[in-house]
C-alpha cells in the first residue's frame, strides 16, 4: 500500500516526448525487461571506435543478496555471455564501477492505423536501464544467476535438465551483473489519435479504415528433437506455452481497446 | 547469378563467437532490418555522459537515388523521429559525416530446449548496422522516406490514408538517413545441440524432453476504432494480416526442423 519506487530522473533517462506515456516505476520497467526474450545491450567499445556496439543478450532482473525482493524493488540486471566475448573482456578490464551500458527492451502490442500517415503509431512497451556491468566472480551468485536466466526461457526448466553444471560449463560462461543507475519506460496503448480537422472531414472518414491490429508473440506446438526419448511434452513446457499464448493475446487485445494515453 | 554483395569486415562488425552462424550478406542483413517492427538505435549522447543512449525507432532500408535497388544492393537506413528529439538535435549539430550510430534488430524464432541448461538457446535472426546519421533536408527525399516507412507498417497504407502531408506535419517530423559503413547478421536455427557425454547418458535422455518451441509474431483480427466509419476491413490490411501470419508461423516451424548451423 506504500508508494511505488521510481527511478531518479537524470538527463540520460528523462523522457521528453509524449511524457504522458513515460514511466519511472521500478515494477513496470523491470517487468518489461523480464518479459523480453532479448535485451539489446549497448556499450562503447573504446576510444578508437566511433560507433557504439549493441549485442542481443538474454537477461533477467534479480537480487542475489535479497532473493525474495519483489519486481518493484531495487534489482540488478544479470546477463550471460561467452567468457572471451568483447563485452565480457571490457567488463573484466573496466576500472572503478564497471563498464557503462544501456539495456533496452521493446515489445510491439499493435499496429495503430489512423486517418493520416503521421498519426500512425504502434502500441508498445519499451524500457531502458543505464548501469555499470561487472563480472560476477562469486560461484554461488553465478549459479544462482544461471538458474534465474534459464528459468526465464521456460519456468522450472533448470530443475528439469541435467544440473548442476560441470566445471567446464561453469568456466566457459560468464555472468555480467549490471548495477542500475537509472531507467525509464514508455507505454502506448489505445486506439488511433487523429487531429480534429481530419476527423471532421467526411470524405476522409468514409474512405479510410481506422483501428488497431493487435500483435503478440505466439508459442507454437513444441517440436521434439530427433534424439528426444520422452514421449509426452512435460507439463512445465506445455503449461508455459498455453499460459503465454493466453496472456500475450489478452494483453494485445486489451491494449487496443484501452483508453489511450 | 552474380556473387552476393557482402559488408566489409571491420573490427567493429566481425562476429567472433559461433562464426558459422554469421553473415555479412547485404540481402540477409537488410531483410532482417526491414522485417523488424522496431529498430534499436544507439548513439553516444556526448562526452559528459558515460552511458550510450538507445531509442526504439521505426525504420527501413532504401535508396532514394536508385529507388529500384534490390534488397541485396547498397542501401541507406531511414528512420523517423520527432523534430526536437535528442538524436535529431545531435545529428543536426554533428560535424563531418554525421552522428555515429549502431542500429540493431533481433527476432526470436524458437526456444531451443536441450538436455543441459548450458546448451539451451534460441533460434533467432539478428542484425546490426554501423553508420553515420544525418538529417534529410531535401523535401522530395523526406516525402519518399515517409512513404517508405509508413508502408513498412502495412503495405500500401500511404495511399490508403489522407496524403499528401500538411506543411505542419512535414515540419514536425524529421527523417534521419543512416549511411551504412558496415554490418553483420547472425542466424541460429535447427534443433538442440547437446554434448556427446550427455546424449549417451540414458537416465538423462529418458528424463529430459528436448526439442524446439517455435515462436512467431501473430497479427490479430483488426479492431475498428470507435470513430471508424468503414464497414469492412480493407483488403490491404486483411491480406497483410493473413500473409504475415502464414509467413511468420512457417518460418518459425521450418527453422525448428532445419538442419542446425
Amino acid at each position: 500500500m506504500g508508494r511505488n519506487l521510481v527511478y531518479p530522473k537524470h538527463a540520460a533517462n528523462t523522457v521528453n516526448r509524449e511524457k504522458q506515456r513515460a514511466t519511472y516505476d521500478l515494477g513496470v520497467i523491470h517487468s518489461i525487461i523480464n518479459s523480453s526474450p532479448v535485451l539489446h545491450v549497448s556499450f562503447s567499445p573504446g576510444p578508437s571506435e566511433p560507433f557504439p556496439a549493441t549485442l542481443p543478450m538474454i537477461g533477467q532482473m534479480g537480487s542475489f543478496d535479497y532473493p525474495s525482493a519483489g519486481i518493484d524493488e531495487p534489482l540488478d540486471c544479470y546477463v550471460h555471455g561467452y567468457v572471451s566475448s568483447r563485452i565480457v573482456n571490457l567488463a573484466r578490464a573496466s576500472k572503478g564501477e564497471g563498464l557503462p551500458v544501456c539495456v533496452a527492451a521493446s515489445k510491439i502490442d499493435g499496429l495503430v492505423l489512423s486517418l493520416t500517415p503521421f498519426s500512425h503509431s504502434y502500441n508498445y512497451r519499451s524500457a531502458i536501464l543505464h548501469g555499470y556491468a561487472t563480472l560476477v566472480t562469486d560461484e554461488q551468485e553465478r549459479l544462482w544467476a544461471m538458474e534465474l536466466i534459464t528459468n526465464s526461457v521456460v519456468p522450472d526448466r533448470w530443475k528439469n535438465t541435467r544440473v548442476p553444471p560441470t566445471p567446464a560449463e561453469m568456466s566457459s560462461t560468464s555472468i555480467l551483473k549490471i548495477k542500475v543507475v537509472d531507467g525509464s519506460g514508455k507505454i502506448r496503448d489505445g486506439g488511433p489519435s487523429d487531429e480534429r480537422v481530419d476527423k471532421s472531414n467526411e470524405e476522409l472518414s468514409n474512405r479510410v479504415w481506422t483501428g488497431v491490429v493487435p500483435v503478440w508473440e505466439t508459442l507454437g506446438q513444441p517440436i521434439a528433437a530427433p534424439e528426444n526419448k520422452v514421449a509426452e511434452v512435460p507439463e512445465h513446457i506445455s503449461s508455459h506455452v498455453s499460459r503465454m499464448n493466453e496472456h500475450n493475446q489478452a494483453y494485445a487485445v486489451d491494449a487496443a481497446v484501452r483508453s489511450k494515453k
